[in-house]
């Protein structure tokens, strides 16, 4: 039994959370000594403790759930699984069309929308024989006003967004893998505040099917386990390949081995400065990890080509908040001429700043993004991967909206440590290596573009190789 | 008065046929001597004299025109138009959503889709004052399957597709502009059929909104003169840019003035040797016509760099079926699983093809497409452009499908012409400068990514100095 069990009675410790796995099952599956429609059962049986206090689910489809893993039982039982995920219950994130299932992006406007088609990376799952369990829940639009979810190890904090319900999920123990979306921080801070592992991969190398929105959107994994998460991605992109013109994810099919690197690149980001003390403690003493374990640390102060890049990236907050707006525009004042209440106050906010946009404020920002860009390429020759927390901190305390006063800002806390992989178009993986007040906290390495594979084993090596880093 | 009066009684001449446009009459709106509701009752008058016979429209919608061209009136007459295209009418093809009217996209699939909102190039017009008169007909979804649509110099043969309403709307002098779309062939194809100018410009130049299909769509403008087409594309670019992630048009507001160049790289491309005499001996007659204006024409046979990109090129074709078979993919699943008729045969024959192919087959397109566009941009140091036919001649005779025999091939005509500068990612703009049997036939040029402006400038100069060549 693999699932896990933790309960918000538990503070979370890094060295004694069991994370949800599924790779580990197949010995057993294949030896008939497990199913899929078992291990689809014990899901069912987190979901039936947390789900009420986590709320990580629009909707659960236990019905078609359990005919796709009785299907998969099947087929492991004659030995001849569709793949290594065959019998996998997944997640999928509500801004992702499944055909089964509504699809309502936590938007008012779209409440009821149920277009019964599957996207290109759910279609490819089903190939697979993964079991497509339900619909997480995702800030609104993806954007900023939140869900229900709280965080599987405190309901009173965010388990961040947007794919709120897919590491909430993951991080409850409900299901192995949940598929999430990214176009600032929408992975990589959920995934590092509810202790998952997760991979936000290059710009474009998992379809996204018909649904682009951004320019710096991505489809990615949160998974209990680098295995999972990996197999996960590779067995999308096999079916359906990358974005429309990328060749999609490059590497192997098999989780990549774990590989310590050389040298990393320390990443300040414009975040650091704001980290409270447990938390700047905490990543201090993975630094001290890594240094322990022969791993050569550059920074802005020893490398000035690191410098050059950090200067580059000092502005991923208003660059990226200019590209996903302006990208944004017509789609929000579409779903803003539906009615009144059509989309929250914090949508209508952002499609007001898009709308005093120009085209020129816009290519601007495209410029800023393509010359920090370049910068992270000419780091290349110095490290092997770049190294930043996945959040500024543990989840904090989810802010309530009074009305009559301002809204809260970032209720589902700052995305200033994600920007930069989003603005780079960088493969970012995120590993639980760190606990600050029994808090889950991730680590964050990132790569350039098309490092997918070696950002994952260097993660994986992180993960296997380092001891966690707990803080009071 | 501007709008042609053409009929299928006369034969083309491109030295007098008389294509509609709308610059010219800017003064007069502006002295009060017309103005742009009498503009659109002008072709409203067109529209019933040869909408019957040409089907250029899916939906016309005189109401919403009238109020809008009344309104555009009103701002002519007191001195503050919103743009040089206030009060254009212009034709949609049917593949952009509009507000006002149905998206069916030539699909019985989509029979009734009626998504209510504007694309960004519609929001756009729109917000320049221009008039969205109707929807143009579209082959379905883009492909290969016809719609009604006639060539309006003779209804025996096609307008090319799958623009075709767009083409044969302008062709027929219905609207000064209509707004196409071109994956592989089908902006510059059916502009060269029906006499239009038109212009399919650098991937990604003009918003595509939120239905990108491929990663060579592009959205184009087919007009009756190089003013108008440039003025409609630069005042889209103005007010919502280029794709998401991409700087747009780039280029002055105002039409680029006429340019002489010093030399063009004549491109023969898979199609030219399939050309018949009479199209061989027109365009003979235009290379003719450049070298008397002291143009320098080189070709595969003066110059490596231009023998290295045309067996570059020489797979256009297939590199194009193959890139557009795999991103149509699961669109065309997701619609043929629909019904049993939802879609036609020539559709589901695309959908098999691409549901045999691999996403190694689709990257080994993509590697062909990249090479391509590499050996194009070692062109440019030699030529200021590319030179070749709009297609392959003048429209065929519209082949009937009839049941229990094999479906005609390319109903449309053959887009061996077009597939280059469409996997190039290359502004093309084809101007009207011959005339073979009594029909139009276009002239190409073509530039690199991002010099639209350049070939419009060499494409106009064509137009204004050059003689035209008509062929019996």
């Amino acid at each position: 039994m693999t699932i896990a069990t933790t309960s918000t009675e538990e503070t979370y410790h890094p060295a004694v959370f069991r994370a949800p796995s599924f790779h580990d099952r197949r010995a057993r599956f294949a030896a008939g000594e497990d199913n899929p429609r078992a291990y689809l059962e014990r899901c069912l049986e987190v979901i039936a403790k947390r789900e009420a206090e986590v709320r990580a689910f629009t909707v659960v489809n236990v019905e078609g759930a359990q005919q796709a893993a009785d299907e998969s039982a099947e087929r492991w039982r004659e030995g001849r699984p569709l793949s290594p995920i065959d019998g996998m219950p997944i997640g999928i994130k509500d801004l992702i069309e499944t055909k089964d299932m509504p699809t309502e992006m936590g938007c008012a406007a779209l409440k009821g929308n149920f277009p019964r088609r599957d996207s290109a990376a759910v279609w490819a799952l089903r190939e697979a024989g993964a079991v497509i369990l339900g619909k997480t829940v995702t800030a609104e639009l993806g954007g900023a006003h939140p869900g229900p979810t709280r965080n599987p190890f405190d309901p009173a904090r965010t388990p961040g967004g947007s794919s709120s319900g897919s590491a909430a999920a993951v991080g409850a123990g409900m299901v192995p893998v949940a598929i999430g979306t990214q176009v600032g921080g929408s992975i990589i801070r959920p995934a590092s505040y509810c202790g998952n592992v997760a991979l936000k991969p290059s710009q474009g190398a998992i379809n996204r099917g018909e649904r682009q929105t951004t320019s710096q959107s991505t489809h990615g994994v949160h998974a209990g386990s680098i295995e999972d998460m990996w197999q996960v991605a590779a067995e999308i992109v096999a079916r359906v390949g990358g974005d429309r013109g990328t060749s999609g994810l490059s590497g192997p099919m098999a989780p990549p081995a774990a590989r310590r690197p050389d040298s990393l690149v320390v990443v300040e980001t414009a975040g650091l400065s704001e980290l409270d003390g447990p938390s700047q403690q905490a990543f201090d003493g993975v630094l001290a990890r890594l240094r322990g374990a022969g791993v050569t640390l550059l920074d802005r102060r020893s490398l000035p080509e690191a410098e050059a890049f950090e200067c580059a990236i000092a502005e991923a907050d208003p660059i990226c908040n200019a590209v996903i707006a302006w990208e944004n525009r017509w789609i929000y004042r579409d779903l803003a001429n539906r009615g009144a209440e059509a989309i929250s106050p914090r949508a209508m906010t952002l499609l007001e700043r898009a709308e005093a946009m120009t085209p020129a404020d816009y290519r601007a920002a495209l410029a800023a993004r393509a010359e920090a860009q370049a910068r992270q390429a000419r780091l290349a020759q110095f490290a092997d991967a770049l190294l930043t927390l996945g959040a500024p901190g543990p989840a904090p305390v989810m802010p309530e909206d009074k009305p009559g006063t301002p809204l809260a800002p970032r209720p589902n806390g700052r995305a200033s440590f994600n920007y930069p992989a989003s603005m780079l178009f960088a493969p970012a993986v995120t590993v639980p290596l760190c606990a600050v007040a029994g808090l889950p906290l991730g680590v964050q390495f990132m790569g350039l573009p098309g490092q997918d594979a070696q950002v994952a084993g260097i993660a994986r090596w992180a993960l296997e190789s380092l001891d966690p880093v707990a803080v009071a």
